[in-house]
């Protein structure tokens, strides 16, 4: 079996937009096809997630009027909705077609409009948003997503300790890596002061440990191993792809803190790739709201459960720290443009591991994994990349 | 590489429903599953297609949902969205990974609540599904579904001669179908003439040349060759998926007549099988309206350009004729429940090709093909299925 590699990516900058879907896509499909220096003759299959296009602008079958909008109409082309997981399982479907020999040249994305360019506000996008939460169970009680991530966040709490200064930490670095990502939704500083005092949006969240909704696309073009030397980027190996769900709703979960699709999903993406947590050098983590990242980098095994929260506010996942997490702003600072989420994670991975990653680059980063959970963590996909042997 | 076989199919009733979806899809599920004598433990996969649950029902990230409440959470799920198409591309997925040894056993399946059973109107529905036309292009200009293939089988009128009448016969047809189909939503026979004094809905389109929006949901499992003996169900070979886009909107297309993805759909699916079209015993295809199955016989190869009309009205494609079309009943009969649709063809490719499809038996029926289109045929399935060898 031949591996995939990444060998294009390529984003918009994630915030307003006020361009049809179709043109924001191709901003990112082309850079990712020019990044690739693959011609549009070349690409064979199309993949694609988006999360709300019909809710928002009724704005469906898109995998299509997007490959028409960039000149690839005719091939294979698919739309994933996995809630905010949507692009990593585009991802994934990519990956495994390529390592099948099914297709040699896949382009993967996503594109989502989620601010107020769409005509709607966040509460009704909020709304919108909650379809990913159980229609009977919990959507009449008016479970929004910042409540849900407050209740797994709020066990964590029970269980370690974990403070909201410690969260407010992770707002604080990736506010302080975003800075250094041009593509940022929100790129400056803040201190955990700010984040204490920003009115409370579900406790413990106050509003600036939640992230933004942000309209943004992103891409990536994967192949075979074996086509790498043909294309001009330069290739980097997708090594393993791990995928796991949890049971919908909350109260079905065995566990509110354990977030176990992360885990089961790290677990084997690790053995796929013939990795351990150990051998990670830096995550993009789903960082929807700060405890999601604590929740987040304890699932993957890079710090022993109940430690994250202090593991954050030690410094130890700034860049220059031991493990960096979010080198990207995360989607904290980065912004959530929901069904981009997943590929612009690819995109950062890319980077980083090609060292082009600029004032952000990880020193030294060969092993990097990506971190993308659709709805209350009910879906995962795990990714690990490396720098090519 | 080892083949993709069917061992198990099921589906609902396709009419009013007043279920939610969880539990819809869960009949649909259980019934293949027991079909295929399966246990739950060992599907390690879930492949669904949903349409339009975001807009009908702020029902999204659907695929863990229902596996939850069958009791598969934890395997990777994911849902799939193609307009009409949505779930025989879910279906193409599974098969590529069964064959691909990703996974030994994948459930696969649609559900879609279209009638008033969810508080929508037909006209609401009718503009919820109108999101897969183009935005920017189509729908400020009105156009919703009946309109965009009155368009496509006006112009097969002008350039070939078709008539109101031969596509009448087209709904005669699958109305006679369907009566022997326990399943369908209309099962009961009617008559050119009922159907030309239907109301006009978008000329050439009567009210009867129109499929109904149904609710209902099918499912299948899909098994690796090798591992085919270790279950009860009879086995059935899928030997070719192939799957193709053309333009959107219906202005970029270089042809509104010939549904060119239909055509390269169907030549990359006979390639994978190794037959020709003349090798073909009966066909499902997406007869949304009665025009579109006059052009998808000819799209398939089965019957020359311009000649789908008259084939139908002199009766060749009754279960008794030459080569049998949509003995279930088809869209127009059976229902179309949007997101179910495309393996609910799978089902019946099934049952016939174990001489299980009862009164509606086509006899001899040794090789079947499914033809699922999706939006205004943007997207189109083509699977080839065959009686084991």
């Amino acid at each position: 079996m031949s591996r995939a590699v990444v060998v294009g990516a390529g984003m918009t900058d994630f915030g307003p937009h006020d361009q049809p879907i179709e043109e924001l896509f191709a901003d990112a499909a082309f850079a990712s096809i020019d990044d690739a220096g693959v011609s549009l003759g070349e690409i064979d299959a199309f993949y694609f997630g988006n999360a709300l296009g019909g809710q928002a602008e009724s704005d469906t079958h898109l995998a299509p009027k997007l490959a028409t909008h960039i000149g690839l109409q005719g091939i294979p082309c698919q739309r994933f909705e996995d809630a905010c997981a949507t692009s990593s399982n585009a991802f994934k479907h990519a990956v495994q077609a390529v390592e099948a020999g099914i297709h040699d040249v896949a382009l993967v994305g996503g594109a989502e409009r989620c601010t107020p360019e769409t005509g709607l506000g966040t509460g009704e996008m909020t709304k919108i948003f909650a379809s990913a939460a159980h229609r009977q169970y919990e959507q009449p009680a008016g479970l929004t997503f910042p409540g849900v991530f407050a209740l797994l966040t709020k066990r964590h709490m029970h269980e370690y300790g974990t403070t909201e200064a410690q969260l407010a930490e992770v707002a604080v670095k990736n506010h302080h890596h975003g800075q250094f990502n041009p593509h940022a939704h929100f790129g400056k500083d803040t201190t955990v002061e700010a984040v204490l005092d920003s009115p409370i949006v579900a406790d413990p969240f106050h509003l600036m440990d939640c992230c933004p909704f942000s309209d943004g696309a992103s891409a990536v073009v994967v192949v075979s191993s074996d086509l790498a030397d043909n294309f001009a980027g330069e290739p980097v190996d997708v090594t393993g792809v791990g995928h796991r769900t949890d049971a919908i709703p909350l109260a079905d979960k065995t566990s509110l803190s354990a977030t176990q699709s992360a885990r089961n999903a790290a677990q084997e993406a690790y053995e796929q790739a013939g990795i351990r947590a150990e051998n990670v050098d830096f995550a993009e983590v789903h960082d929807c709201f700060t405890g999601a990242e604590v929740l987040a980098i304890e699932a993957l095994g890079l710090f022993e459960d109940g430690s994250g929260g202090a593991a954050t506010a030690e410094g130890r996942t700034y860049i220059d720290g031991e493990l960096p997490v979010n080198p990207s702003g995360g989607l904290k600072s980065k912004g959530h443009p929901i069904g981009a989420t997943g590929t612009a994670q690819i995109v950062e991975l890319t980077k980083q591991l090609r060292g082009t990653a600029d004032e952000r680059q990880v020193e030294g980063a060969k092993t990097g994994i990506a971190h993308n959970l659709g709805g209350d963590a009910g879906t995962t996909v795990v990714t690990v990349m490396e720098e090519r042997a």
